[in-house]
């Protein structure tokens, strides 16, 4: 079943689509009065609903049920990262969303390779969107501002497991599950930090280090920012 | 180190480029006679290289020293995926590259989107070979003929751990490496597949346990076909 994106949270038995949403309905699936979509808000719940009316630019829908469905981790994960360029960008997003973390924060460090703009972050926000409609995902995950490695660094402020990647040493992943059930309650949260592509600093690194981050290994090659980033997500979620 | 990839196996002190690699380092790196790089030919090996002599079109280098570095996963791992369009494709051979993968087979299944082409096959060996020079990879991954999922699931004929991705069902991921370490020694086979988006048919998921396959859970959401096979990859591999 399609899914599509309302921005105004539904709370009442109509709901309206504009934009490209109300395009893609209209003229890619050429909608008719009755057709059967799905409607989420990023509430968390999804909506069955109806086509009621189609005009030029906008389709009233009527709400049929609300389903409130859990497509979330566990346990809530938040991902530091320094941001690849171009597509690259959008691809970590996009598969960030799918595996399920729920906040993503680009960092500011010492090798990063740009600073994202509040144009970029807003075309990011809609990669979020796109991609939840698409992997079946109800509550969006959140991209926050820019922060510096120090504030991340600072961010964990309850229990919780604080993972940093390492290109070249550190424990497995694979250990992780260990450390985790042997200090850990199953639930609590987890914060994973990727460098750039030339690593933290050597200064970064203790600093995690004596923030109490542990260090994992990512392997014998060179992962690009996104792949390290990806996969240590993946790892640490598929379970 | 800039990387450089000769097509003829290095067995001699002389080393030639041509192509598209002497056009990257005569006109983008702008190289002069005695600029030092690295060359590989996917034999294992790395070799240190001086610039001899520049032509308009072609590199003739002196090769220094032979390293045998090893930045292969410590065991074999072969992926059989059936391949996304354009360029997720590409980008999910770019990934297996980084993360190790030995063997890369092109599944064909009932679901599958299309049948990769010679064409399409020929640019994901260039993928791979760019990969490997960016990610200091020195062994290159195999990409094997498209094979039917029947073939597929026959292949391991030693013991090995064999894995089939399942969308909403299967043990979770993280259970592997008990149920590895309970019945294999490490550094054996290690055989994983994934279907594409609307997963293998309930025929082909028989067939897959009959042919004693464990299946493993993705996760709560739909994953696209290169974030399933990179997600299964990375938590099978970061270890």
């Amino acid at each position: 079943m399609h899914r599509f994106y309302v921005e105004t949270p539904v709370d009442s038995d109509k709901a309206y689509l504009a934009g490209s949403e109300a395009h893609h309905l209209i003229h890619v699936l050429r909608a008719s009065v009755g057709m059967e979509v799905v409607l989420i808000d990023g509430s968390g719940n999804e909506f069955d609903a109806r086509v009621l009316h189609i005009e030029r630019r906008s389709v009233e829908l009527e709400v049929i049920t609300r389903h409130a469905i859990d497509r979330e981790l566990s346990f809530p994960f938040t991902l530091g990262v320094t941001l690849p360029k171009g597509d690259r960008q959008r691809w970590l997003v996009e598969k960030a969303v799918e595996l399920g973390v729920h906040t993503l924060v680009p960092l500011q460090t010492e090798h990063s390779v740009l600073a994202p703009t509040p144009t970029s972050l807003a075309r990011l926000r809609k990669v979020v969107i796109e991609s939840s409609k698409q992997c079946g995902r109800n509550q969006f995950m959140h991209i926050d501002t820019p922060q510096s490695l120090e504030t991340f660094q600072q961010r964990p402020t309850q229990e919780s497991l604080q993972i940093v990647a390492h290109p070249t040493s550190g424990i497995p992943v694979s250990s992780i599950g260990d450390l985790r059930s042997s200090t850990l309650v199953d639930g609590l949260p987890v914060f994973a930090a990727v460098g750039p592509e030339g690593g933290f600093s050597d200064q970064e690194f203790e600093d995690f280090q004596r923030a109490s981050w542990q260090a994992v290994s990512m392997g014998r090659r060179i992962l690009r920012i996104e792949t390290a980033a990806i996969s240590l997500v993946a790892a640490l979620t598929l379970r």
